[in-house]
C-alpha cells in the first residue's frame, strides 16, 4: 500500500544544512520561522491566532533511508528508533511544537526552529493542553538525562 | 510535489464505523488498542517501553477530501481545519497521544483509543515531557469550553 499526500506549503527557517541545526524547538530558542502556506488554503488558519502553541507536520526532505536503531544526539547508546525522534525513520515525517507568533494571510510566524529551511509542510495543528500535555509522564531512556537539549546541535551522523 | 509513504503497520481498535468513535485518547478511556508492526520494523521498537506516552501518527483512511473550515465536535461554530483536529484536513495525517502498556515483538498495546480499526500506521515517537508538555499554553476558541471531550463520541459528519 502506498499513501500518497502533497505538501500544504513550506518552512521558511535560518537553517539550510543539516548541521549545526538545534535538534530540538527549545524554549529558549527565539529563532523566527515561517510557515508558508498555498494561498488557497489560508481560509484554513481561521482563528488558529488564538493558540499559544501549534504542532507542524512537515517532510524530513533531506533524509533519506532508515535505520532501525539510532544513537540519538541526547545518548551514547543505540535505542530503536520508534523510541527516539532521531530523523532517519522508516516514513520521515516531522514534528515539532513551536510557539505561534501570528497569522497573517497564508503566513504563520512562529518562534522555536528545529527545521531544515524548504521542508515541505504537512500539516498545521492547534496544541490543546487537555489533550497534549500529558502528566504522570515516564520518559523511558530520556529520564534524567542532563544533557541540555538546547545546547546541542545537530552533526552530520544523520545525514544522507 | 507528490510525497510517498507506505505504512508501518497498521492498529488495531474495537471501533469500525467513524460514528460512536471517541473523539480522543481520554484519559479516562481504557479502552485498548494495538498497534501492529510489520516485522521487519520490530527492531524499531527497542526501548521504547520504557516511555509511558507514545505519539501514534496514522492516516484517516476513511476520510476522503478536505474542508477548509469545519464545525469541531468542541464546538457550534466554524473554525479553519488547521485550528481544529477534525479529520477533513488536506493532509490526512491523525495524531493521538496515547499511554502505553507493553511492547511484545512487532505488537505496542496501549491505551486511550480514538482511531478506526484497521488506520495505515505512519510512525510511533515517543512523548516526552521536555518536548511536549508545553507550559503557559492558551487554546484558543478550545479555552474554557465546558464540553468534556471524553463525553463526546463522533458522528457522520466527517464521514466521506
Amino acid at each position: 500500500m502506498e499513501i500518497t499526500l502533497s505538501p500544504i506549503g513550506r518552512l521558511e527557517t535560518p537553517f539550510n544544512d543539516i548541521a549545526d541545526m538545534p535538534i530540538q524547538t527549545s524554549v529558549l530558542a527565539d529563532t523566527c520561522g515561517k510557515a508558508v502556506l498555498d494561498e488557497k488554503f489560508a481560509p484554513g488558519l481561521k482563528d488558529l491566532d488564538g493558540f499559544s502553541h501549534i504542532i507542524l507536520l512537515f517532510l524530513l526532505h533531506k533524509i533519506s533511508g532508515y535505520q532501525l536503531e539510532v544513537v540519538p544526539f541526547m545518548d551514547t547508546l543505540p535505542h530503536g528508533i520508534f523510541a527516539t525522534r532521531s530523523p532517519k525513520r522508516p516514513n520521515r515525517i516531522g514534528m515539532s511544537i513551536v510557539r505561534m507568533e501570528s497569522v497573517v494571510g497564508n503566513i504563520v510566524q512562529f518562534k522555536g526552529v528545529d527545521m531544515l529551511n524548504g521542508s515541505p509542510l504537512l500539516d498545521i495543528k492547534p496544541y490543546y493542553s487537555y489533550f497534549d500535555q500529558q502528566t504522570q509522564v515516564r520518559n523511558g531512556w530520556l529520564e534524567g538525562k542532563t544533557l541540555r537539549p538546547e545546547n546541542l546541535r545537530s552533526d552530520k551522523r544523520f545525514e544522507s
